[in-house]
């Protein structure tokens, strides 16, 4: 199954998550998001990378449902997989703008994250890390993401309430860079590719690096012993509760 | 003598700081709040803690006439236990809420910068770190914890000018996150602190570890060298001179 | 020939860069500004210092020109000998207040961040990291600098754009403290270096280093691999052939 589609234009690859309903994440999509983003590394002709989703979400995060089946040795090698594709992401050498083109919930918005700039559609789509709200934890690298965008306050703000987020109060947060109406989404997302692709790539790329291979450091070193604990959490009885009371599709 | 006093109601543990008019921190302060802590810390039923003062002060800071008699080395073992004990602070796994009932100054003010969320009386009361104002330096963990709320740019304002903020003014900065005038204090503290206090335990505590924890690495990692500097800015002539002239009560 | 000129008055040394029409940086510039600090610093009558330019530019940024003519090991040597200025001017134990005259580009916005406070002329005059703009990375010390000011976000879309702003632009991002006209810029220039000036010596410095110290220890660790990298940019030959066009006087 494909669960990632890939279409290019004028040196911009879109990847488009495309898994049911809501696009939950799982190793598949993990898998095959990192191999499309390999691929067009190499390309020399592709001078930026828009992602976003199908249908009315972004991502709604990890397919908990599937993960409901896993033993914690299998759970953990995913979040191991999950985590290393962000952190790739986030080094990426070329621009990466994220089309949040509806709900961006947990680990979909972490995914967002990882990008050089995001832009939200405006109306009911709400941004989310609402993880403390089922009993989860998060993981250092997606925590360092954050307070790279936002700040220590407004990360503390945000991931002590786990509170959904539409477009403007996403961009008075620092969560977003643009808010913009569907029908305006595309043209957005186009010319802010546009924009950063144009840019001399060995310029770019040295920049960015400069920007976040510090901040991708302390992501690493921190983030084995964190997936250790986000994944004791989950397995507690109280947070695998709330898991098996969420429905996603 | 009891200078911290504990209520507690629906799982909120309540500390007030109770030590003559201005609430001034010394070692037995330090010791009774850290033991206050430690013991709210392993009780499950707490959920969050307030910290707060009695009178028209949270806290005024250290009481420089009590440290006037001390040897530098008596001293510089106060430091080390009062930035351990805001240090123990910062990390505590559970929910603190910092009421700020009235005047907020130097120490005072660190022991604030160490909590979840804090709410300050509008009106006269001032928050400050005006250390530099009697000629003394801060602490290494107060910088971090300080530069961790309200970034560099400001943490650089605050410290460089000494100056005094009314809750507005602190709020605009991010000294604080709310502001609240005298009769509704209470209730705002109350909801804040349940709001916290409904969180997942274990969710909470991973979260705000992961947020924290490389903060307070880089805050004892520091403390030792900055603690002398501070000892021997505060012998000097000129500081001491300054120091003789405060009048507390 | 003297590049910078000095002038003193009330405790206050007013560095001005003097070099041609747009005061063009060089090894010369750089030499005499670090031995003009270097006496400063140790000069008990001298309590602050302000740093600005004649003319209408306070700094063009690098003597590009100048530097077509070097072998990439001797201009190697040139981007250790400006990054160690900027470094020691950062951790300048004095105040040092830019007076941004005008145009504040490339390497002179490094200089100028390197400050304790920036004031910029209002009108057409424009700050700039624009590197990006001619195909040149930046240097992990200066990347450091400007986060410390502006945070991620901020310094991310200032780097990726290399976008010129006026000085109400540049307030708003961080990346000054005030804007002034022209005919109040040195009397707020004045008004800045004497309110920090009048702060007791011992505590001033201290509170710089600790707000600073472990942020040069971050720029010293990381930029002898910028440097070089941004000298492979530099002397590439798409980057070369910008340089080749950029004029300067």
């Amino acid at each position: 199954m494909d669960f990632v589609t890939l279409r290019k234009n004028n040196g911009i690859a879109t990847l488009i998550l495309n898994r049911g309903k809501v696009n939950a994440l799982n190793g598949a999509v993990v898998d095959q998001l990192r191999a499309h983003l390999k691929r067009l590394e190499a390309e020399p002709d592709v001078r930026a990378v828009i992602l976003t989703g199908s249908g009315k979400f972004f991502s709604f995060g990890f397919d908990i449902p599937e993960f409901l089946a896993f033993s914690k040795k299998q759970f953990t090698e995913y979040l191991v997989n999950f985590t290393d594709l962000y952190t790739y992401l986030f080094l990426f050498p070329k621009p990466v703008v994220a089309v949040l083109n509806g709900h961006t919930m947990a680990g979909g918005c972490m995914l967002a994250l990882a990008c050089d700039h995001r832009i939200m559609i405006t109306g009911k789509a709400k941004i989310s890390l609402n993880e403390i709200g089922f009993g989860s934890s998060v993981f250092a690298g997606s925590t360092e993401m954050l307070r790279f965008w936002v700040g220590n306050a407004n990360a503390t703000a945000i991931l002590y309430s786990g509170a959904m987020y539409q477009a403007e109060e996403a961009k008075a947060l620092g969560l977003i860079h643009e808010a913009a109406a569907e029908q305006s989404l595309l043209a957005a997302a186009e010319h802010a590719a546009a924009l950063l692709g144009a840019k001399a790539s060995p310029a770019f790329a040295s920049i960015k690096s400069l920007l976040r291979k510090s901040v991708a450091e302390e992501m690493r070193q921190r983030e084995a012993s964190s997936i250790n604990e986000f994944a004791e959490i989950w397995y507690s009885d109280a947070t695998w509760a709330n898991l098996r009371n969420i429905k996603i599709y």
